[in-house]
C-alpha cells in the first residue's frame, strides 16, 4: 500500500470512533478530509473549545452550517467515550498478523461503486485473504446471493445450483459468511472455484459485520477459513469489534453497494435480506428474488419483494446473470433453458389462423377428403387445399390414397 | 326471454356457421345486425349474386368497403359448407332439453364486460345449469382460476385453499372444466360453497370449449354435472360442436373478459392458461400468477408471467382479492396475514438509530450502567439516558440496582 500512512492511521482511528453510516461522521470527513477530522475529534477529548466546534462547523458551510454546530455538539460529544490513542496503530497490526491490511478511498484498489452509497459509503475497509482487493472484480462480476438462516433444502438446493453454473462464467459470489443461504453460497462458490473460474478473480468474498480477528458465527468457522484461504473478507469495523444488529444491518448495505446485483434466494417476510435488496434497489442495483412455494414462510419475503416491484423473479443462472446485465448471446451454454415446451405445441408456432382451424379438423387415422375438412373446418375448399400444402410443406400434415391426414411432428 | 324470436334464430345460426372469433363474421353481425347478417349468408347459398355481396361490402363503408367487398367473397364461401335450414331450431330445442337457453347480447342478462372485447366478443352464449344467467354476478365477483391440466399436488393444494377462502367471500370461481387445476377449482368452490357463499349466485361457473350437449372430458362427466346442478356452464358454440384447439384458444379469451380479474395457479412454460392470462392483460384485467417452486416446470410459466410483468405474484387469497379490487379494509378477517414475522422483530419497528444502537448495546442478563451503555453504543451520556427511558417506556429495557439491561418483547 502507498497510501499516505497518515491517512490510513486517521481512517483506522475514525473506524473506531464512528458506528457504519455514521452520517454526521462521514459529513465531517468529507468537509474536513479524514486526517483533521480525525485530529479535531481527537483534540476536543475532555474540554473541546467552542471555537474549535465553529471552525468545523463553518467548514458546512452557511445554513449547514448553523445545523452543523448543533449537530457537532453532540456529534464531537458522541464520538469521545471510545478514543483510545494507541487503538488505531494496534488495530493495523491486528489485520496485518492476520495477513491483511485496510484499504481506503485513497487506495487505487478502491470499490469506486461504493462512493453510489453517497454519505452511506464506508470509512475504510479491513480486510483478510490470499485474494487481497487488488484482485477485486468490477460489480458488473460481483453477485450479491444472500437469504434466510434458517434455509429450507429448497433454498440451499437452489442456492448451489445457481452458484455452481455462475462460478464458472466467472461471476464472484459475495455473502454474509451467516448460516444458511449465505453459507451454502460460500460454500457452493469454493466447490465451483475448482471447476473453471478465472484463477486472477476470488470465487467468493464474505463481507462481515464484525471484526476480521475472528469469524462469526463460531459455527461457520471452518467455512470462512476456506473463503480466506482463496478468497477475501471484508468489514468496516476494526478488528475487536463485534457483531450487533446495527452493524448487521449496515453490513447489507455494503452488500448491496459492491455487488452489481442482488439476489436473494430465501427469505422470510421480516429478514435482513430485505434489507440488503431494498438498499440494493435505492441505489439502482438490480435485484433479483427466487419464487418459492406460497406455503413456505422461508420463500414469503421472495414474494413480497416481487409483489412490491422491487425485484424481478430469477429461476435460473440465465436469469441471474440478465440482473448483472449478461445476456445468454455471448455464451450458447447459457441459451439453454429448460423450459423448452413440448415439439407439438412448438410446431404449431407461427401458422395462421385458417391453417389452425384446418389443423383441428385433421384426422389423425382415418384420412379425410378435402370437401370433409372443408365442412369440419368452416374454411372454403380453396383455403383448405392452399393450407394442406403449407401443412405438408411444414410436416404437419400428409396425403394418403383416401385423403389427408395429421402428421406427428418429430 | 323476452328477445325477439328471430334475433335468437338468427344468432343460434350464425354460431353454427362462424367459428369464435371469426372477426370477419362478427364484422358482418356488427354492421348488419344478426338477422340480416344471416339472412345474407343464407341467401348465398350456391348462386350468390355479386350484388348482393357488394351490398353488404357498402355496409361496411369506403376504404373499408373495398377490401370488405373482397373479405366477403371468401366470407360468404367459407360460412356455406355448414349451413343447414333446421340446425338453428334444433339446436335451441337441444340445450332446452337440458333445461338451458340462448343468452343473446339483446338480452338484459347478458355480460356487458364481454364487450371489452370489441369485435372478438361472441355471438351468443349456450347456457345449462340451474343457477342461469339471471343471477351471474358483476365481472368484480367473477374471478378466473386457471391451470395446467397435469397439476401437482403442490398446485392442487394451493387451488383448494385459495378456492375455499374466496368462496365464502361471494367470489364466483370461473375455470374451463378441464383436468388438474380447473376441476380442482370446481371442486373447491363446490365444497365451499355449502359454508357461506351467497345463494343468489353460483358459487363456480365453467365455460366450455365444445357444445353443452356433452360434457368434456368424460372423466369430469360427474364433476360438470354437479356444477351444472348449482352453478352454470357456458359456451359461445352450439349443441354438438366438438372442442378443438382453435376453440380451446377461444374459450380462454372468454375466460378472460368475463372475469374481473385471472389467477394462474400452476403453468407450464407453454400453457393454454398463459394465453387466458394474456388476453386478460390485454383488455386491462388484472392477472395474478402463483409462485412456485424453480425446479417444478408446472411453475415455469407462472414465473414466466411474473418476469413479463404480466402478472402480479399472489400467494394468499387476500392477494387474490386485490386483483379483484377488494381490499381487507372492509372485513378484517381479510386483513389477517400468515407473515406476521417474529414479535422481537416488530418490537424494533420506529425505534430511531440511536436507540437501535443502545439496544445493541444493553446486556440480556448482567445489567450495565449508563456510562458503560455509552462506551458500548458509541452514544454521548445525554442520548444514553433518554434512550433508556424511551427504550423502558416500550418495555424493550428495564432498570435494576445495578444498571440497565434489555426486556424480552412479550
Amino acid at each position: 500500500m502507498s497510501t499516505d500512512p497518515g491517512i490510513l492511521l486517521a481512517r483506522a482511528g475514525l473506524a473506531r470512533l464512528m458506528e457504519p453510516n455514521d452520517l454526521t461522521g462521514t459529513a465531517l470527513v468529507a468537509v474536513a478530509g479524514p486526517v483533521e477530522a480525525y485530529r479535531l475529534i481527537t483534540a476536543s477529548t475532555g474540554t473541546a473549545p467552542a471555537t474549535e466546534q465553529q471552525a468545523v462547523a463553518d467548514l458546512l458551510g452557511g445554513d449547514a452550517g448553523k445545523r452543523g454546530a448543533h449537530r457537532l455538539d453532540a456529534g464531537l460529544e458522541r464520538w469521545r467515550p471510545r478514543m483510545d490513542p494507541a487503538g488505531p496503530q494496534r488495530d493495523l497490526a491486528t489485520i496485518r498478523r492476520f495477513g491483511g491490511d485496510l484499504l481506503v478511498p485513497e487506495d487505487d484498489a478502491w470499490p469506486l461503486q461504493l462512493n453510489d452509497l453517497g454519505l452511506s459509503a464506508p470509512l475504510c475497509l479491513w480486510w483478510r485473504g490470499t485474494a487481497g482487493p487488488g484482485h477485486l472484480p468490477g460489480p458488473e462480476a460481483l453477485l450479491a446471493v444472500v437469504g434466510s438462516r434458517d434455509a429450507t433444502d429448497y433454498g440451499r438446493h437452489v442456492t448451489y445450483e445457481l452458484v455452481a453454473d455462475l462460478v464458472p462464467r466467472g461471476i464472484t459470489i459475495v455473502s454474509g459468511g451467516a448460516y444458511g443461504i449465505d453459507a451454502r453460497a460460500h460454500e457452493a462458490a469454493l466447490q465451483a472455484n475448482r471447476a473453471g473460474h478465472p484463477a486472477d478473480r476470488p470465487a467468493t468474498i464474505a463481507v462481515m459485520a464484525g471484526g476480521l480477528d475472528r469469524f462469526y458465527p463460531a459455527g461457520n468457522d471452518e467455512l470462512l477459513r476456506r473463503v480466506e484461504s482463496t478468497g477475501l473478507l471484508l468489514a468496516e469495523v476494526p478488528p475487536g469489534t463485534a457483531p450487533t444488529r446495527w452493524r448487521f444491518l449496515q453490513r447489507n448495505r455494503l452488500l448491496a453497494a459492491l455487488c452489481g446485483a442482488t439476489l436473494v434466494v430465501e427469505a422470510r417476510w421480516r429478514s435482513g435480506a430485505l434489507t440488503t435488496a431494498r438498499r440494493a434497489s435505492e441505489i439502482g442495483r438490480d435485484v433479483g428474488a427466487v419464487p418459492g412455494s406460497v406455503l413456505s414462510s422461508n420463500s414469503a419475503g421472495c414474494h413480497r419483494l416481487l409483489r412490491e416491484g422491487s425485484a424481478v423473479a430469477v429461476t435460473d443462472a440465465a436469469e441471474a446473470l440478465e440482473l448483472l446485465g449478461i445476456t445468454g448471446d455471448a455464451d450458447p451454454a447459457m441459451t439453454w433453458s429448460p423450459h423448452g415446451g413440448d415439439a407439438d405445441a412448438r410446431a404449431h408456432d407461427g401458422l395462421d389462423i385458417q391453417d389452425l382451424l384446418l389443423m383441428d379438423a385433421l384426422p389423425l387415422r382415418q384420412a379425410a377428403a378435402p370437401d370433409k375438412l372443408a365442412m369440419v373446418s368452416g374454411l372454403g375448399i380453396g383455403a383448405v387445399l392452399g393450407g394442406l400444402s403449407r401443412l405438408e410443406a411444414r410436416g404437419l400434415a400428409e396425403q394418403s390414397p383416401n385423403g389427408w391426414r395429421r402428421r406427428r411432428p418429430t
